[in-house]
């Protein structure tokens, strides 16, 4: 069912047949069922279902954002695992973001979790990396079999220097954290060039995410922040390789499942298919801006 | 349903009412159902019930840890919230261990997913500080309605020091954190003394956890690694305050629910119990040697 191929392999080659590096964030904010053009009845599931169906042509893969589905508890979980089998189904790639990370044995459990078979299998999944190289070990047993992981390094929220950038004693810390994401992949490294072993980088800081391409050159970088956080195509393409693929995913999530709320007589699901097409061009000519 | 006293009161109530810091660790671990003396038919929500029913007198909290059931699908998800609100029944403090963290909006849906009034609700939970104060912000808004949060300060894994030692730049990272979560916990100090924004510091760690109590004479400490990780009763109540309470929870997880499979003849339950008297002892023991 999960491809074994390596998985920055397949996001370079979807990105080339697309023509897109945009994911789509599956992101249902807790207020949204109070949502005008919204009917009540209208459930999570079928809300997330149809958003993935009119965007599937424009973007490389979706991700889900798992804190809005634990929010609704038992259904929230079953709207999620149905959301996963249809992106499946559509052949688009998955990546659950829940920033997990603990000791071996219970990092082991998540990988178990969101990168084997189970109900809630994707094919990436985002960690977090302050318990240090044994809770991010297990994840890479997963890697091994065409797994993707992203590894947050510096991320887009206001208060991310708060720990992040602190001096660690002689460059700030989210750079000895990305030196070692460079070290986790190197032997991911797939025919395109860049390793199923990435990281998320933050679109809302670009000098950032500038220096963390060059000191991960073939990580494949998420980077989140680009729409609802305010950040560019521009900025959110800062990280962009100039070789023959990116070696990005540029995130939206807000900005494509609520884009209904701008646009006035127009339902979630066309709406968001508008939306995730002026992104995705958008991106395409920043990127073209960009390296030419 | 949740109680709305301050949460490190009732933790320090409940210290003195059961004579106990020991909390339960409910991690089911993915090979439990090939265990011996378990039959293949138990399920994963009848063995954790039984397992919690079995202690409840002995122990102060219990902490689920989320990756084993999120390993098991729609099915181990049913059983967490099952085994919570058995928890609750019963009058137990339960502690939701995710190690969550994220920018502001889903950080606020994950204490909705965990500090509310859903399924999965729990009266406390775990949080990675990683992404810096404005992701940790939405959870103290659950603080002030009675819910706890315990931020990994030092963990207790083998590579915790791969960061969390790093000098950043005048002291550790660790410490560094240790003086935000007192900061963070200041408004939320009860009348025993104790604050319930509390912190993650590992048993197998002793002389770090001396000084994290300094750094944070308030926290209460929650406190993995005694048991199945190797610390012993000692090490573990290195953060042990010597006031009235003693403002440490310790968490022990395999140690009692596996212990049947070096109890020739015991079922789970009986085991764990036994289990969790020996350790409930210890600790006592440990507590008086250590302040007299």
């Amino acid at each position: 069912m999960i491809n074994a191929m390596n998985f920055a392999d397949r996001m370079a080659a979807l990105a080339r047949a697309k023509q897109s590096v945009l994911t789509l964030g599956i992101d249902p904010q807790l207020d949204s069922a109070k949502a005008p053009g919204v009917a009540p009845s209208y459930s999570l599931a079928r809300f997330c279902c149809e958003i993935i169906e009119a965007c599937a042509d424009q973007v490389v893969a979706v991700k889900f954002q798992l804190a809005f589905f634990e929010a609704r508890g038992i259904d929230g979980m079953r709207a999620l695992a149905e959301a996963i089998a249809l992106s499946h189904r559509l052949g688009l790639p998955t990546v659950a973001d829940g920033k997990r990370g603990d000791i071996g044995s219970t990092s082991a459990a998540y990988a178990e979790a969101f990168l084997s078979g189970g109900d809630f299998a994707c094919d990436a999944m985002t960690v977090n990396p302050y318990l240090g190289a044994d809770a991010i070990a297990p994840f890479l047993e997963y890697v091994e079999r065409g797994r993707g992981l992203f590894v947050l390094v510096k991320t887009s929220n206001p208060s991310s220097g708060d720990f992040q950038d602190l001096a660690a004693p002689e460059r700030p810390l989210w750079e000895t954290v990305a030196a070692r994401v460079k070290e986790w992949g190197e032997k991911f490294v797939g025919q395109a060039g860049f390793s199923s072993v990435g990281a998320v980088v933050g679109a809302t800081y670009p000098a950032h995410a500038e220096r963390a391409r060059k000191l991960m050159p073939r990580a494949l970088i998420l980077v989140p922040g680009y729409g609802a956080q305010g950040a560019s195509a521009g900025d959110a393409l800062a990280a962009a390789s100039s070789g023959q693929a990116p070696g990005v995913l540029v995130n939206a999530s807000r900005a494509i499942m609520y884009a209904y709320r701008g646009r006035l007589g127009e339902k979630p699901p066309e709406a968001a298919r508008r939306a995730a097409q002026e992104m995705r061009a958008e991106l395409a000519r920043a990127l073209v801006a960009r390296h030419g």
